[in-house]
């Protein structure tokens, strides 16, 4: 699976939690899971963008770090998986289905397969660790909730479903706020609170995702947030923003929607108390002191991540970050 | 569509009924539809095949009639669709889930959109509709009913339900007895019984299917054969059993299990006193005096479809036979 030789033993001491959405921060899942040991490492991905097509239950950002995991995505178009064909698609179209979400072929096994687990009774946290082990993922993978929640987005339009917002009208309509649907009702994975509460957890790490659509879903399940400040080890968020741009999705253009600037400070500031560290990109490096300035300590490195040394390189600054934050906190 | 011009008018007057089971079946079906205006020709489907897999409502016969009126079927693999890929299938066999049925990427978006529409309340017929009008098909194609019926095999194993004998075990087991589970609380399709009212029902063609597994669980649907035979239009059944030997399938391994011989007559014995006429190959014109002494009319052409010339031809001389049968009824 490693493209990089790995040590038996991780470079770091204590476990790991990492709050993920898709692209980004699959990417860093995938640099982390490099360095610390299965036992090390839990990954808890937003399922807020969780949705149904053709009767399927899909999990965009659950596939997205699994497959990144596995090492079977596409990197280059940031989604899905490598060597793809969409000939169940291309006949759906023939038939008279629906199409505006793109399926591949092998892909679909996943949305198949899951769908399955699921209406046998099975919760997502049993169909996604069968599947992880069904391709070989050590590390452990859940989803945020056994319940669902579904990201509403508040647009110039009205509410849109967020796999509409994001695919079919391709982050077009102006966002004016969000909501996540069920959120209240729904109840953090019981085996995230367990970690959280665990003496062992060294660090809790936000991935460079987008803290609207991919991290605030999962902060806003009942008693997170408390969880996570509670919680023994350092909050440290990785800016999904670099030099005002989001590298690859609508953060930058939400932020601006918001009404917040589009910077690696807003991004600090958004999270809040909520963060003991923020790690943002060199080309950001201007912010550190009104990071500081917020009562959160910073750390400024190269955090595009375009191959596995980058994400390795960023995963192990994060970590050792994440000490210091600890250490002198 | 068609790769032989069809004149604008039939050169048969009247309405044809065909029942029909998979591969064979498909292959009649393809030449009556080449020959009949689609307002002459209704194709009733065995659906006593259908199963669930990957939570997918799967109808191998309804599909391979589909496909075989649409010219997308596979002639040489003998199901399934052309120029078919299996990515989804090996995807699902890495994630550890079934792979025992094969089903090609192709293929799966009719499962899907079938699966879809039924769980939105539409019924099968609609579902079918559907797809068959998305590809471009014109003549009418019917499940025998709309209520499931389950073909199960009495083996030497116990029950097997059919694909699991069919497919799984690859028709090894031997054959002691048939079972249409549901088929006394299952109707007809109501848009079949009424053609088989209509005066302008011409002729009811029994497709050259299996008797046992692919006719019989029509036939056996509650009062099907008292209308049948009450329908003013002959009833012709062509011998899928040429020179002994089934030409695809399990029939003939089927009737010597049944104890009865695995010719052409003991097909025509079968269907007793259902029948017209019966159309026997050539290579069983032997048969034709034992045929005519179980009081029903005989027709001996070449049966044998291998080219959509074979087709149209057999479907000719069917129509043909079915007209004679009628005047001299």
């Amino acid at each position: 699976m490693s493209t990089i030789s790995k040590s038996q033993s991780s470079r770091f001491g204590g476990n790991v939690l990492a709050l993920s959405g898709g692209v980004g921060g699959a990417k860093l899942c995938r640099g982390l899971a490099e360095v610390l040991l299965p036992e090390q490492l839990t990954i808890v991905a937003n399922t807020g963008d969780d949705f149904d097509y053709w009767d399927l239950r899909i999990c965009p950002d659950l596939d997205s770090v699994m497959y990144a995991l596995a090492d079977l995505n596409d990197e280059g178009r940031g989604w899905g998986l490598r060597d793809e064909t969409w000939l169940t698609l291309s006949s759906m179209r023939k038939l008279g289905g629906d199409d505006w979400f793109q399926i591949g072929d092998r892909d679909l096994a996943t949305h198949l397969l899951r769908t399955q687990c699921l209406k046998a009774g099975q919760s997502l946290s049993a169909a996604t660790k069968k599947m992880t082990t069904g391709l070989g993922i050590k590390h452990n993978l859940l989803p945020m909730s056994e319940q669902t929640v579904a990201t509403k987005v508040l647009t110039d339009q009205g509410y849109l479903d967020f796999q509409h917002y994001f695919v079919r009208e391709q982050c077009r309509p102006e966002v004016l706020g969000l909501h996540f649907d069920g959120v209240e009702s729904a109840a953090l994975n019981p085996l995230v609170s367990n970690i959280l509460g665990d003496d062992s957890l060294a660090a809790i790490v936000i991935c460079p995702s987008n803290p609207f659509v991919s991290i605030d879903p999962i902060l806003n399940l009942p008693n997170c947030r408390a969880l996570l400040k509670d919680a023994a080890a350092p909050v440290i968020a990785v800016s999904p923003i670099i030099a005002g741009r989001a590298v690859k999705g609508p953060a930058a253009k939400m932020m601006q929607e918001l009404n917040m600037p589009a910077t690696a400070l807003a991004v600090a500031t958004y999270y809040g108390d909520l963060l003991d560290g923020f790690v943002l990109d060199e080309a950001d490096a201007h912010y550190l002191d009104d990071i500081k300035a917020l009562g959160i300590k910073a750390c400024v490195v190269p955090t595009l991540m375009t191959d596995m040394k980058s994400k390795v390189e960023l995963a192990d600054a994060v970590l050792a970050f994440a000490t210091n934050s600890a250490i002198s906190a």
